[in-house]
């Protein structure tokens, strides 16, 4: 299988995501990719395990420090951050150096985050070890951490230098990580390629099965979606919250149940049946589609029901949104399988009567 | 006397910056500058006890929340940007609020760097109330907080939407910090303005009396030229490290110093004379031109000798300068005045030489 390669433009220049197995200690890749010869290979302990040792053939004779932060999306913090910051204080980097992201979302998100603000700014490499964030925060140049007040609210736009996307780390991902993964993947297809629905569906077995060539279309389609969108809104202004089916619902469910409960990719699905089921109640989608929504993420093993946190709490927890305007909740909503819209433009009831309806009452 | 205008453009868009009396409290001003309807004011308590009441006034009816940080360099820290984080959170602030600094230096660098950050970039405002603020900090969208590694190691880009800088409030200021802001005024005589240093020269006394026509000149005239050289270098690759003259030997003496001993401003007059004699000692400045910085400083009541590091020292702690490229250090120094380059094409033996003479030997 040949490794395939996708360029992805934005307001600053642009950068190539190469997708395909056996990358990490590809001769000359890298090279390619990363000019600089300092360089602070930011990852978790058991990843660093699994495929260090790749990474570090494929990077050659450079000045290669290792830091590392511990997993789970509660420690996406401040404090993780400082971590970053005091690792390459103590080995000298300066703003010539370059920060690789060896691991999944939170790894990357993290150590973007800290290559945005480090010097005012450091290269950034990406190399995303899990499905999830292969097809979602390889594009868009969104770094964050968390607050106890809400997800990714402290953050930065920084764009990566270069993706590399090794099918081969999907093979030691938990099963549980790679459907979470796959949330996202149907999300492309719902919001924007009934035809690649159509695909999933008839592929997912193939995508469970971890076929490498089955993962490279999945993941080469998702980010050729996604940047096609950030390509054309890259400070979220328009367009791109389409990006965020399933999220507003999707965060709230993650920080009302706890970061560490629920992985974003299974808070995401639940999330796109409540935006599914919203756009179904209002009479935009066919009640045929959602069914063949609910379908999918049951046969890819995804919950499709929030857990018992009350209308109140939601919306709580919803009112928190970046999307938030004036004081609404924005959200996107699908007309049809294939096509997303985002609008605050829905009855309140209707939102109030969905909440309470699946997540326990008034709350 | 009427306010003074500057437009200052940069890549994504312009902004103004408005200098002269009485403007806190000016009708309309600050709903010009900002469309914003929920506001962060962020400050020191003394500050605030000062001048938030006519801010208050200037800002109307808007839903303003308050914040203070402590004062002093050594709170410039990831722990107080922590707590802007939290009072923007608690106050449930989102997206389209807008953060304002009220304040000096510190404020206005953390204070950027919050809005940089919270929800990935929110509007910041500049109420800069010390002259350093108002001639260096407004110009140039530079946002950081310290590291113990090193000053602004840890910061972003991030473009005020307005820049109010009232004279009156230099009215309140200590002694000593009006002198440290008057040594980043003389920079841009030595960097690139002849004739302004000639008018220093004419007018030390009236600024140090607080003239508010003096101060609006020299303001302006600083932010002017400021603003000229970052239109031109916006990420700081070329013409823009000319601002440095005397920060790096000044952050040097800033850190071994500890924070909090040397105004940020005293330290660069010392660096100034540091970059001075280097220059010098490599033929290229006149020794008259160097007596007469020194000279124009004494009579600003500033200091021009280092603290007694020691040479060695002093370059561990330059090393770890944004300018250091390919690991040598890079400096600014003048041809003549008005006239400065910044080069690593010097003898390492007379930097130490000069180090060695100023600091106090080896060490």
């Amino acid at each position: 299988m040949n490794p395939a390669r996708l360029e992805v433009t934005h307001g600053l220049g642009c950068y190539p995501i190469v997708v395909g197995s056996g990358l990490l200690s590809r001769p000359g890749l890298f090279s390619e990719l990363l000019p600089a010869s300092n360089l602070l290979v930011v990852s978790h302990p058991s990843i660093q395990t699994l495929w260090g040792d790749r990474l570090k053939a494929g990077l050659g004779d450079r000045h290669v420090h290792y830091h590392s932060v511990p997993e789970g999306e509660q420690h996406k913090t401040l404090a993780s951050l400082e971590g970053i910051f005091d690792a390459a204080v103590s080995a000298g980097l300066n703003r010539d150096c370059a920060f690789v992201a060896l691991g999944g979302g939170v790894v990357g998100d993290i150590t973007g985050f800290a290559a945005a603000c480090y010097q005012r700014g450091v290269s950034f490499l990406q190399v995303p070890t899990t499905l999830l964030a292969q097809v979602d925060s390889s594009v868009g140049g969104k770094t964050a951490v968390d607050h106890p007040g809400g997800k990714n609210l402290i953050g930065a736009f920084h764009q990566p230098v270069g993706v590399v996307a090794d099918t081969d780390t999907l093979g030691t991902l938990p099963d549980r990580e790679l459907r979470a993964g796959l949330a996202e993947v149907i999300k492309y297809g719902l919001i924007m390629d009934a035809d690649f629905l159509d695909w999933l569906e008839a592929h997912l077995e193939d995508l469970l099965d971890r076929s490498p060539e089955a993962l490279q279309h999945a993941i080469l389609t998702s980010c050729r979606h996604k940047a096609a969108i950030v390509g054309r809104d890259e400070r979220e202004s328009g367009e791109r919250a389409l990006l965020n089916l399933g999220h507003t619902f999707g965060h709230a469910i993650e920080t009302g149940g706890g970061y560490g409960e629920w992985l974003h990719g299974e808070a995401v699905a639940v999330g796109m049946v409540m935006a599914a089921e919203l756009s179904a109640r209002l009479g935009w989608l066919a009640p045929s589609e959602l069914g063949r929504l609910r379908e999918l993420l049951s046969r890819a093993g995804l919950p499709r029901d929030p857990p018992r946190l009350g209308a109140a709490r939601m919306l709580e927890l919803m009112a928190l949104d970046k999307k938030v305007l004036g004081g609404r909740i924005r959200l996107v909503l699908l007309r049809r399988i294939g096509q997303a819209t985002c609008t605050a433009d829905y009855p309140d009831d209707a939102l109030r009567g969905l909440l309470e309806d699946l997540t326990g009452g008034r709350g």
